[in-house]
Order: structure tokens, then sequence, then C-alpha cells
């Protein structure tokens, strides 16, 4: 059966996650879904990160098999066509070996955070970002984010129910970007790793906007990371300013393409 | 009774429009009835813009009289308040001398459109966008536009119940920018005029999308300015990538106060 890599972008709100569920809906059954149309019976894909309730993606990645041998543009048209009005899109699709793997062959995640800071509502970027009503200082929380940075153990920054093996994991990148949004002042975060742990994105972003906001110093983020404890954490943030912003493979299945 | 200005954000899509409407929800019925938890009674109140159904406002401008001489933070708290969960919030309030008047001191106003340009649905700019899955010539669009720009009888581009006295008006500015957006390649529409007609701005991207597909040559656009004609128009777009941007007063009410 050939076997097909599918980039999909949506919108978290609706679902109660990437993950199928027996009476809750989800992103991967509205693309099984889909797919059940185009091919009638039983399918299941796999997707290189699985985002929890609310979380959106901008590029997250996942893998089909099919009996035929689709054009990919063909394939993500007639997805869409049937995956309407789920705030569900697949971007692109291409073809790719049959032991491709959209989460084993994965050596990157990339995440994404939009945390607003203004004190009216947002109309526009409801569901869209975490919004604070409160001044944050960016410096303060990129010194503090320096010390997340590299090879750690950080069970501190992990969900108790959290089924990685373990908790040491390398931390590639955390930059915090002041951006000017459609709706206001907006820290942008950007993380990359090989892989995350569960609620990890937004434990990080909790603890650092306590930073931000004055309520802890840069060195406590430190001192939480090696006390490797989870009640050191500091809240965990809301999921609606998270997005899957990209996965990187040794061979880009969607670059390779076109 | 003391009279503030309020500016106002609101995501167009729930609404038939600004306009109070017997059974319809409107804006400014939403604001009335935030105005009437915080002072029982009747409240009129009155826009710059009244904009249609569908459109939304980054900086919309309305007045109200109240009772009370409110601090205008703790009026713009409480009104955003009392209009959750609608997507409607208040920005700024200004107290403002008696006899200023959100639309008729107004002497400019400033509209965005935003268009984006890509085959799959939008799933996070979804309502927020006027989407086509085509590209677009930006640079045929922009000499288009040239032709508009400056003192005209609009008629061709007003909506044939408009209620404005006069067709002619002088059109200030009509820039075409392209834009990384947050879900693809955009062309986002400043617009800048004293005031506008009913579906101007509508009728002028609609036409320009037109020119920018190569359906219409650019010259073609001063002919349907010339014909006087609603006939020589080009399709009129959907509301949904509107946004009125921001009215232009000679005593700016919100600069003024900080």
């Amino acid at each position: 059966m050939p076997r097909f890599a599918l980039l999909v972008e949506y919108h978290g709100a609706p679902f109660a996650g990437w993950q199928r569920q027996a009476d809750q809906p989800s992103v991967q059954g509205a693309i099984e879904a889909a797919l059940a149309k185009l091919e009638p019976g039983e399918h299941t894909i796999a997707a290189a990160g699985r985002t929890d309730a609310g979380v959106h993606a901008l590029a997250q990645v996942a893998h089909c098999d099919l009996s035929k041998d689709w054009d990919p543009f063909r394939l993500s048209e007639a997805l869409n066509y049937h995956l309407k009005p789920a705030p569900v899109a697949i971007t692109r699709a291409a073809r790719v070996e049959d032991d491709w793997h959209a989460r084993f062959s994965a050596h990157e995640r990339r995440y994404t955070f939009r945390l607003l800071m203004r004190r009216a509502p947002a109309t526009h970027d409801a569901g869209l970002v975490w919004q604070v009503s409160h001044q944050l200082d960016a410096a303060a929380m990129r010194e503090a984010a320096q010390h997340l940075i590299g090879l750690h153990d950080f069970t501190t920054f992990r969900s108790s129910i959290c089924q990685a093996a373990s908790p040491v994991k390398t931390l590639d990148e955390l930059t915090i970007t002041e951006v000017d949004g459609w709706s206001g002042p907006e820290l942008r975060f950007f993380l990359r790793a090989r892989s995350f742990l569960h609620n990890q994105v937004r434990s990080f972003v909790g603890t650092l906007e306590r930073v931000g906001a004055g309520a802890w110093e840069p060195e406590r983020v430190r001192d939480a990371l090696e006390a490797a404890d989870r009640s050191a954490c500091g809240p965990v943030c809301p999921p609606q300013g998270l997005y899957l912003a990209g996965v990187g493979y040794q061979d880009d299945p969607f670059q390779a393409q076109k």
C-alpha cells in the first residue's frame, strides 16, 4: 500500500486533542473519517506530535497508507473537501517510502507560543493566543530561558502523566521575540528539540511568565530545573497560544517533492 | 450628561452589522446593552462608521452619554466585563466635550482589507480574511488602483442602496502591500478617505482582484470609474477580510488623554 505524508494545519479549539478518542472530536479522527470517504474502511494514521486539547498546529506531520497511488495534490484536495467544515487543512501531501514514519523518522519538533499582553479581551485573536493583562519584562524572561537550553533532566517541567521513558532531553532553542501583533504587543516563543515531554512547553511558558511579571527572579528557573521536582514548576499556562510549528526529517518529504 | 468616546474592536462574524436591529444581533446593540448594565435605561450610541454584516473593526469610534462622570479606564473595564462573551472590546475610553460627535466630528476613515492567497482552506484565519486559491499580480493591481485615487464620481463603486447624498468623494490612499501572513501570503489593502460610500471598499477590492487574476486589464478600472455606472463594477468581494482600522479627528480624544 502506498504511504503518504500529510502536512496538517488545524485550529485546536473544537478538538479534545490530536489523538482519536471514543466519544470526543479529535484531529486524528477527523482526518481518518475524511480518508474513509476516499477509500472505505478503517484508517489509522500516525503523527509526529500528539498535541493536547486546544493546541493548534501550523505544520503537524502525519502519514497514512492507501490502496490507490494517489496524485499527492489531488489527495490533499480531496481530503480538504471532506474535512469541511472542521478547521483542519492538509496544506501539502507527498508520497513517501513504505518504512517512512511521521513520528519515528522525525528528528526535530518546533513549537511557537503566542502570548498577548493587553488589557481589553482580544476579539480577532480570541482562542489563538494566551492573553495576560500586564506587561512582561522580556529581557528577564530571556535570561531565565538560558538556563533551560541544553541537555537537562526536565522532570520539573513535565506533567505527572508524561509517558516518556526518560525526563532527560536536549532543548536546542528557546528564543523570545517581541512582535507588534494584530491585537497588540505579543511575545512569541520559538522552541526546538528532538522531542518534548508532556506539557513541557506550557510548563516553560507559564514559569517564564512569572519571571516576566517580576514574581520570580530569573535564577529561580535554574533552581527549579535543578530540583528535578514537578512541584518546583511555575503554573502551566493554557493551551490556546501553543502551535506545533514544524517537524524536521532527514529527508523532508515535502521539500523533496518540489 | 458627560459624553464619552469609545474605541471599539470587534469580530464581525456573529453580528448583522454595527447598526441596532429589532431581531438580529448587532455591535451597537451589544454595547448599548452593556451600558444599560452600568446605568439602567435606554442608551443610544453613535459611531463613526456603520459597518456591514461580517465586517470587523480594529478601531471603530463611538460615543455615549452617561449620568455619572465615570473614570474612563473604569468605564472601559466595566463595559468589557458586561460585553463578555460577545467578541466586542472597548480598547480605550475618553471624556469628550458635549458637542463632540463620533460620526460628525470625524474627518477621516481608514480601512484595511486582508486577502489571503492559498489553496488549502484557512483554519486559524477563517472568517478573518478573504481567501482566493490563486496567485494575484500585485503590480497590476497597484497600477489599476492609481486610477481610483483622488476626487471622482464613484457611482460605479457604490451599492445601489447607498444613502450618501453624493457619489463624488476623494480617495486619499489605496495602497497594496504584500505580507507574509500567519496563514500564508496576503495582500493587505490600506484605504483612507474623509468618508466612504456603501460597499465602496468591497467593490474596489473585488474589482482589483479581477485585475490581479489577469481577467481585467488595469485600464478597465479607469474605464469602469469613468462610466459612472454600477453595472461596470467588478464583483463585490465578501465582507470577512474588511476591517475598520481607524478614524481621524481634529483633536483625537484618545491621544489627548495620554
